[in-house]
């Protein structure tokens, strides 16, 4: 972590308003974790000590508070979320070969590709495991819902991996799949535990949708422009990987032939020093085309779409913070 | 698949009892594999083309017959344990670095190991979504329990790779939790579509889990021995890999202190040519000390156990059938 980060800052003013569930939900997480077997206990430490901002619980509970009180149930799901949340980050980083993980070293670089797909499964049957034991029948459903979205959205990026014939609907289909349909299930399962739950469903499964692309959208385009809260974070990662992102499908569409040809014959390159070499030339592309600009408008417009959404909640603190949730993930591009 | 197999014959010949269920089941499995995702459903399609013995639903739906009528309901949980069975395999085989599944190229060796990986992922989720789309909330219990066995005998096998410190007692956890568990897992959950299914639960978990077990040791002996059925099999595979099975674990037991040493320097050796090459040693250790007699005693006792277990059952074809189940298992060795 690094610089001045007041968006962060924002993120943990909001989680201090629900300390004590979070609190909890981190002691539910350390239990689902622990095993009788060294390795599967030593790996989830390794997992554990990496936590993430914790953005997907913190959601969850929001969605679940009910005049300020969060049900110890709620408390259970969101841990299972978090845990689901957390398998797909060790079998990505897999897919990905990524070295590091949120600065430390990623669990298929430190433990091996076989104990880091099986610590995925490990983690992800655990969380479906845990709502199943606690009988929270809607919970397990949105969750497999959902496992199954994130898993598909995989299969599409491999497929599509290096192909300019990306177009803008079926990238916010991988994004919604794959990052999306978790914050909207974590949304929906908070709100599941309310008493007028089934009637607002509809509502936060709204929110969690757009706040969820607005949270992908931004990822992709710090990935053109680095990321403003980590100076010095580089750049160029996705295209390096062959993964073609709103940016440059945005920028694409607007380009002349001769450029898309320069584009293609780029594009067409699988040598990952070679598509390194040229990353400052798509770069440029985007940028004269207006690719970062064009996705930063989509990001807006969901995140307005996302505000929108909350006018359905009463007043109160709860509409509040899942505001200041919705606005921490705009910011983050300011 | 190979010359004289006698005892697949009597499978195939219990699988004709209750044809249209396994044929039902073949259907809703098709279902389950299909994708929009040409990738997906390409792999899908190479999964299925490399279908097995179908043993596990097959124990499913003998165990939810009643009066001769299998629920719908048990259907769509036949095919869903199956995809889950079907899933491990498929993640196994990338732990393993199969080449080969049934005679057919393994699904890493042919399309590599990140869509491996989400292959097993979305195989995974789709049997778990399946139980769940369908409220069958008993047996999305019985396989979330079952999932989280399956996971941790991976990382247990893992963790004692190569360890001649693995006794009986890891062993039989890791059996168990790697393969009896689901054979039982499928029985309970058949179980759990009868009128008196609770009553019944403890029966068929007994059943199953003795069964799954002499499923295993049967296998483990089969690569001290070779299997039968298939002539010509290499022999050595668990050796090669790492893997201490029972045969080896009852020899060593008996072995002198000289020889023991001889074996642990064997052991030690990681480099798998060098496995291959000190095999024939093992193998005359093994015999020498009659740990393959000793395991197939235990798997003989286990399937003692198996048939006693289905005295609870009232006479009639269903407790036939499955105690030619349980036959055809113990037989294999003969």
């Amino acid at each position: 972590m690094s610089l001045p980060d007041f968006e962060l800052v924002k993120l943990v003013q909001l989680q201090r308003r629900i300390k004590p569930s979070l609190v909890a939900m981190q002691a539910a997480l350390d239990g689902l974790v622990a095993s009788d077997i060294e390795l599967a206990a030593e790996v989830g430490r390794h997992v554990r000590q990496g936590q993430g901002k914790l953005f997907r619980p913190t959601l969850l509970l929001l969605s679940a508070m009910d005049g300020g009180e969060v049900p110890a149930d709620a408390i259970e799901a969101a841990a299972a979320v978090e845990l689901v949340h957390t398998a797909t980050l060790v079998h990505d980083d897999f897919i990905d070969e990524a070295q590091t993980r949120r600065g430390r070293p990623a669990v298929n670089a430190m433990y091996g590709p076989a104990t880091a797909l099986i610590m995925g499964d490990l983690l992800y049957t655990r969380a479906l495991r845990h709502l199943a034991r606690l009988s929270l029948v809607r919970a397990f459903q949105l969750m497999t819902e959902t496992a199954v979205l994130m898993s598909e959205a995989e299969m599409l990026q491999v497929q599509t991996r290096y192909s300019l014939d990306v177009d803008e609907d079926t990238y916010l289909r991988i994004i919604y799949q794959k990052t999306a349909s978790l914050i909207e299930c974590a949304c929906r399962i908070g709100a599941s535990f309310l008493p007028d739950g089934d009637a607002m469903d509809k509502m936060f499964q709204q929110f969690g949708r757009q706040t969820g692309l607005v949270f992908q959208i931004t990822d992709d385009i710090f990935d053109y422009l680095g990321d403003p809260r980590r100076l010095g974070k580089p750049t160029g990662g996705d295209w390096e990987e062959g993964r073609i992102t709103l940016p440059l499908i945005a920028a694409w569409r607007r380009a002349s032939e001769p450029k898309r040809r320069m584009l293609n014959t780029l594009a067409g390159c699988r040598d990952p020093r070679e598509r390194a070499a040229s990353w400052a030339e798509v770069q440029a592309f985007v940028q004269a085309h207006g690719g970062v600009e064009y996705a930063y408008e989509r990001a807006r417009s969901y995140g307005e779409q996302a505000k929108q959404a909350l006018a359905g909640l009463a007043p109160g603190p709860r509409r509040e913070l899942l505001a200041t949730a919705v606005e921490y993930v705009i910011n983050r591009l300011n």
